[in-house]
Parts: C-alpha cells; sequence; structure tokens
C-alpha cells in the first residue's frame, strides 16, 4: 500500500454521505440518489459511483434493494446496549500477586496445540497497513551512507536523530522535552519494566486500570510486584474517585500505570480534566504516574490530544510510547521521558540491555521526519476505522441477544461484553476447535470481572473469512449463553 | 579491513622466526639472517624481508643494532613478575550488597567532565577489525528479499537462521543444542540478567569471580541481589576450593556466574578439569551455573576450547554468549541456552523486552554460516595478539618497578598490577588530566584488592600516540607508587 496518496475519491465521497446521514441530512430509509445521478453530481465515473454505495453498504450505512437502488439504513452497531459504567465507590480488591503467568502459559500452550486459521486474539494491524517499503528504503540508505552503524557502539540513549524526532513530535502532545530527556527502548514493553523498577521494589502495590492488557499483568508478576486493579470505564478510562479511595484504602500505592488513549482492552479515553486531576492525586499521594502511550496516534482524530504527562510540573509522570502498533511490528522502538527517574532509568536501561541497535532507529527517523509519516497515520486510521465498524456490525448481526459494544474512537480492536454467564473460557475452547483464535476476557484481569468479555483484533482487512469467522463465534456464544 | 585474506607473507615469516626464538633454536644475542639473506631464503622482495624484521622488532622479538643487522632479543615484557596466585583456603568476604552503582557514576561523570583523547578504559577492538562491509551487505540483502522483516513480528525466540548457526557453532564448543534451546537476547548483558533473575530472588546471594567486570556487578545490585567474591587465579580462573569453602562457609548460595574463558578483567582460562570440578560442586551443591561465554572466540587458539556447558548433564549450566566483542559492536546481539531454566527464561525475556528485531540476526547469521567469520576471526585474534604483546612490553619498559603483569592467551586487553600501595583512583585521576582515560581497578571489585589495579584496552592498533600515552601512564604510576 502506497503511503504517499491520500484517500481515494469514493473513500472522499463515501465519508461525505455518511456525514450527511450522521448529522440527519439523509434519514434511515431514505433512497440514495441513483448511480447516474450520482456519476453526474460529482463528476465521478461509474465505477467510482458504484464504489461509492458499496463502500456505504459494507460500513453499514446504506443496504441495496433489488431494482431499486441504495437507501440509508442506521447500522445495526448503533442499537446495540453500551457497557456498564464501574461502580467507583466499591472497595476496589486487595492488591494481590498477579498470577497471570499460568494463566497465559495454559493460553499459549492451547494455542500451540491448536490448528489456528485465523488469530484475532492479537492486537495489530495487517502487515500491508506498515510502511515497509520506505523504511526498508531509508535503512538501506543509512547502511550505505553510516558503516559505523554496524561497527561502532551505539550512542548512549539511542540515535540523537531519532530522539530529536521523537521530541519534536512530542509537542503536538503538549510535552516540552529535550532529545536528551529522551532514552530509546526495546519497545513500550521495556520502557514499562524499566519505570516499574525505577519506582518499586518486590512486593510494593501498583495500581492498574481494570481490565488491563495481559501483559502489563506479566510485566508486574515477573517484577514480584502486586497489582491492585482499579474500576475503569469503557469511556472515560482509569475511575480517578476509584484511586482516591484505594488510595485512602489500602495507602502506600507506588505507582499507577495509565494508558490515556485507547486503553487495552477497552479503547476508553480519559478526558482532558481526568489526566489533570489525575496528576494532581498522584503529586498529592506520592505515587508515581507511568503513562503508556501506546495507541495515541490511532485515535481519529487529527490531533492527537494532550499527553498526561503535558501537565506534569514535579517530573513525577513517567511517559512510555512505542512505534510497534504504528508504525513497524518488525521494529523493537520505543522510549520513554521519566521525569526525576531519568537517571535512574538511564543506568538500568544500561544495565538491563545496554543501548539500541542504531540502524532501526535511523530508518524510523528519518521517515517519521517527513510528511509521509503522517500521511501513513491517516490512512491507517482510516483503514481501522472501517474495520473496526464491519467487525461491530458483524457482532450485532451475529452475537447473541445481551452482547454489548462500546465503539473506541481508534484502535486496533474491539471489547466484547458477552451476556451475562457466557464464559470467555468456553467461548475460547469451542472457537479454538473450529481455528478461530480469540483472546478470552480472563486474560485481562485477577478477578472473575472480565469471564465473559473477549477482545477481538480489527487490523485485518475485513473479508468473507473474517465475516464467517465472526458468525462462527456469534454461533459458538449463543450456546453457551443459552447453556449458562 | 578486507576479511577474505589471510595473513599477509611476512606475518607468516614473523611467526615462523617467533616460533624458532620461543622453541630456542635462536638464542638471545644470535644475529638474524641478513636482509639479502631473507629475500633468498624465503624467495621474497626486499620489502617483505624489511617487514619481517620490523614486525620481530616492533613485536619485541629483535632489535636492530646500526650496521649490523638484526638480532634476537628476549621481549621485555618476559621479565615482568607475574601476579601473585590467590589464597584458595582464606575465607571469602560475606556476600555484600554492591554499591558499584555510586563508583561507576563517579567514573562516569568524572570522565564526561573531562577531555578525554584517548580511551583505554573500554575492552572492545577498533571499528575496523569487525567486518562491517559484509555484514552491511547481507542486511541490505536481507532487506531488499524480506520485507516483512520490518512490518511483521519478530519470530518468537529470535531469528531461526542465526539459531540455527549459533547451534551449529556451539558443536565444536561441545555443546549439543537445537536451535530453539538458543533463545537471541540484546547482548550477553541481557542474557545474563535473565539468567540471574530466573535463578534468584532479591536478596539471594550469587557467587562471582575476584575481580570481575563492574558490568555484572551492576546487574546484581539492580537486581537486589548479593555478591559473594570468590578469589580468582589469574591464570586459572575461579578457585573451585574457595568456592567450595564459601559454600560450606555461607550456605545457601543461589548461582556462581563464571567467564571461564579470557575472563574480565584477569583474562584468565580455566582449565578443562576445573570447569568439570565445578560442574559437579555445583551439581552437588544446588548452586545454577551461569557461564558467560563472550570472550572464546578471542582466544589465541583455531579450535575453541569446550564450553562448562559441554559436561552438563542436568540442565544446571545457563550458558550467555554475545557478538559485541567478536563480530559487531554496533549490533546488539546475544543468546542464551538456559537448561532446565529455558521456559522460564523464555517467558522473562518476552516480559521484559519481547522478541528481538530480525535484520541484525539474519545479517550476522548469513555471515557466520560462511568460512568468511572464521577468517575474520584469525585476522582479529593475530591483531589483538600483537596489540597486547606491544602494549605489554610498553608496561615492562615505561612502567615503574613492582609492575606484575600475566599476559593472557588472547582478547582485548591486560590487567596491570601497580606496586602495592599505588592507588588506582590516583592514577586514573592524574592521567585523566592528560586525557588519558584508564580503567581504574576499583571498579573491578567491592574489597580493597584490586585498588592497586588497572584495565588497559588492547583493541585499537598500536602506534605512537598510544606508546607516548603508555609511557605517561608509566610515569604517573612511578610518581603515584614513589609518594605512596
Amino acid at each position: 500500500m502506497s503511503t504517499t496518496t491520500t484517500l481515494p475519491l469514493y473513500r472522499q465521497l463515501a465519508a461525505h454521505y455518511r456525514g450527511a446521514i450522521e448529522a440527519g441530512s439523509l434519514q434511515p430509509g431514505a433512497r440514495l440518489p441513483s448511480l447516474r445521478s450520482l456519476m453526474q453530481l460529482h463528476d465521478v465515473s461509474l465505477s467510482t459511483a458504484l464504489q461509492l454505495c458499496r463502500t456505504l453498504e459494507s460500513d453499514g450505512w446504506a443496504e441495496a434493494r433489488e431494482r431499486s437502488g441504495y437507501f440509508v439504513r442506521r447500522p445495526q452497531r448503533l442499537g446495540m446496549a453500551p457497557m456498564d459504567e464501574p461502580d467507583a465507590d466499591v472497595q476496589p480488591d486487595p492488591a494481590q500477586y498477579v498470577g497471570i503467568h499460568s494463566r497465559v502459559s495454559d493460553f499459549v500452550a492451547r494455542r500451540r496445540a491448536a490448528d489456528v486459521k485465523l488469530n484475532l486474539s492479537i492486537a495489530r494491524a495487517a502487515p500491508q497497513f506498515y510502511p515497509a517499503d520506505a523504511l526498508r528504503a531509508a535503512m538501506t540508505r543509512a547502511l550505505r551512507l553510516h558503516p559505523e552503524l554496524v561497527a561502532g557502539v551505539p550512542p548512549l540513549r539511542g540515535d540523537p536523530q531519532f530522539r530529536t524526532v521523537l521530541a519534536k513530535r512530542a509537542v503536538a502532545a503538549g510535552m516540552v522535552l529535550s532529545p536528551d530527556e529522551v532514552l530509546v527502548t526495546n519497545g513500550c514493553i521495556e520502557a514499562l519494566n524499566l519505570a516499574l523498577r525505577a519506582v518499586a521494589q518486590p512486593g510494593d502495590t501498583i495500581a492498574v486500570e481494570s481490565p488491563t492488557f495481559y501483559g502489563l499483568l506479566q510485566v508486574l508478576e515477573s517484577l514480584g510486584l502486586r497489582a491492585l486493579e482499579i474500576p475503569t470505564s469503557p469511556q472515560t478510562g482509569l475511575s480517578i474517585e476509584a484511586l482516591e479511595l484505594a488510595a485512602r484504602t489500602y495507602g502506600d500505592i507506588k505507582a499507577v500505570v495509565v494508558v490515556p488513549h485507547l486503553q487495552n482492552p477497552l479503547g476508553s479515553v480519559m478526558p482532558d480534566a481526568h489526566k489533570q486531576r489525575l496528576v494532581q492525586l498522584c503529586d498529592a499521594q506520592g505515587i508515581a504516574l507511568i503513562e503508556d502511550d501506546t495507541y495515541t496516534e490511532l485515535l481519529d482524530a487529527e490531533q492527537p490530544p494532550r499527553a498526561i504527562k503535558s501537565w506534569d510540573a514535579t517530573g513525577n509522570v513517567i511517559h512510555c510510547a512505542s512505534m510497534h502498533k504504528i508504525l513497524a511490528p518488525g521494529l523493537r522502538l520505543g522510549w520513554i521521558s521519566a521525569g526525576r527517574w531519568q537517571a535512574r532509568v538511564e543506568m538500568l536501561k544500561y544495565t538491563q540491555s545496554r543501548n539500541n541497535e542504531v540502524l532501526s532507529q535511523r530508518g524510523a527517523g528519518e521517515f517519521m521526519a517527513t510528511g509521509a509519516y503522517d500521511r501513513h497515520l491517516r490512512r491507517l486510521r482510516t483503514a481501522l476505522r472501517s474495520q473496526r465498524e464491519r467487525t461491530a456490525e458483524a457482532i450485532a448481526k451475529y452475537f447473541p441477544e445481551g452482547t454489548r459494544l462500546n465503539l473506541p474512537p481508534g484502535g486496533l480492536q474491539l471489547w466484547v461484553e458477552l451476556p451475562a454467564g457466557c464464559a470467555s473460557a468456553q467461548v475460547f475452547d469451542a472457537a479454538l476447535q473450529q481455528g478461530i483464535l480469540v483472546a478470552p476476557g480472563f486474560l485481562f484481569s485477577n478477578s472473575a470481572r472480565s469471564d465473559h468479555f473477549l477482545r477481538l483484533n480489527c487490523g485485518w482487512p475485513y473479508d468473507a473469512e473474517i465475516d464467517g469467522a465472526l458468525r462462527t463465534l456469534g454461533g459458538i456464544a449463543g450456546q453457551v449463553a443459552r447453556a449458562a
């Protein structure tokens, strides 16, 4: 996929009609202009007019009626019930040592034993959505021009050019960082390890969102830390009230790890006011605030929202981010800016894995300094939005009554609430027998609260295979729900 | 530097004459054949004959006498006293939490503040000694042929091709590993972190060689582990008797970390019998045995000696290694094979930094599968040997009476014992004022035992600048020694 062009014409026109429907200018049931009218109106070919209508149809905004043309329709997904908001004034469970390794190992072992035809358990876009050609060209150029990349020792903190680009882009999210305050890591996961090792000792309590991604629970478990699960809204993210209550109840929370934008798995986005309150609360309580910024660039927005770090006046916020999901899954590029723990984090990074190799940083930095990077992000967001919506449409169509869903404003995945009592473990098992791999909810929390949820990847182009798998999954969920 | 040619003719001839001198066929004081005779004898040009004599001279095996030709001489370095062997039956100091970070931070801060002209503190060969061109070509090819390297997710455990090459080469060191028992890491330092995290908990005691490289002490400190320093011979490495005594005295040693070949900083090499006894002792005492194999390929030997892991019948030996010093300092390639802890190490690696990027593995694996890799290693060893010997010769010439030195049979560095009472901290300070950076002994132990030692890098081509710096260093050491 080229990353240098803008959206194709039929997609621009589809967005226009979709806007009209969302605004109410076109009501459900109304007839769309005929193909001939569309050709004249927009001065386009028959093929473009047809693609426009089919796009509206596949996105759920129109339906074809035989010999009558296309009619406006309300997507079924919009009729699904949203999830409940969490009770913020319920006491959180006491912090516990995680126990997630055995569950993940079990998950991995079952996956390996099965014949997986379709993997919906990941959180990643298809390879063709990433600018591999441009990155390969930049890396090839760097190899030609810079022999020292191979035989010289990688620079402290990471490649200066790459750090400069990262610092510059951080400005758009409200952060003022010098390139020397940016430390390049092996992905966001290493950044999170370093952040937690910098602020906490084994046995300490770390507050996390509930549900949260199992990668974080694994990190906590492997570092001997306790997880205190804080209720989290599917819409607005971590409940500040609940964190306040937990701090009052349990005291001595060493840090809180938050994904402010497109939380994994919820897809929630924290309002700015919440981020500000969180910064103040953590400052006041002496809780280190660790911000995981992996998904922000996948928000359906031209401008990124402000990072939590942008309100940090005391150095109490540790910002962690990654290029893994947004630029290139094959490159292990993350970074950290650790406020008042920067020196300790640098020491831990050096002690844990030394400085990162330069080549991929150079390639990424070069690409990210050009307009092609933003064009790539726009295309990726557009594709993901359509894929999320079509997946949601299929869930609305195929899943049993009582299934709930919040459509997140961006990202790679959907978090699906099955009817109460419909155990995701059973759905997981039955789906795996059909070659379909999903991420069952029990991986995302130590409590039983997520047991009837599934996380589904939307990173691949929606096609008949995916549609068929979602139909199968819906059928399985229905059976499990009826048996429950 | 090309890596595909063998040694130049004059070097081959120099090795021949050197052999004759070492064997006693040519005695010190004997006249070497004239240039004319050498030309006839070996059917070489005048220039080659001259280079031969100059090489013998610069390596310390001959001296030119005006109008009389070249005469055999015994290198001065061979007259230096060797270091004392450690007392194996002296009780080791109790294990302690390390305290090395502050010393290293101080060292780094002073280095940054100074105007360093010559850095002898590192342990690394000059960039021109590494096969950068061949590696760049291999990586460029991989980028062209494998777009998935950028946009696809890196494979579990590392690139299969690279792991296959590593497993194959391990056979020469007596290890039988399947490629799936090889896990690629970010350098040996990550491998050591994983090994220690797999076998020990914060607060546990780890036995280490004394002296040892400060990188290891930093890892122990950052993981909250205690270091129990075991006396180590400058010739035969870790004292097994001393470890036995320590195990009897202190009990509960969780692991021992050993560099069997070219120990850093000593340059010692463990005899096979010691390695075997160590394996037995650790098995019997339930001490995990962590082998750091970073330097083996830099031994002056065509065949690598047997790895400790090669005697491992119970899975108790964790083998860690790295390409950093021997193939490419710019690539962060290490690996680990963790015996019965393999599954736990894999989990910790995944949790700490996920899978490594593939590109550098692909490039290294491709190069290492060819004969060019062994040719590169031979050339590197030859160059390092000459550089070590010339550095030792300069130490013999310039350093004060009472300086002691063991010439290691390979590697990148020399460990120099200054006269008793000559504090390396003072030498370090005075040298830094002259722009010369050395690694002072106090970085290599928690005890004061290494305080009058220096570690000097021999990785750069010996030239007038290095010679001048060693002369300056010798002068400084002399002043400090006299004042002591």
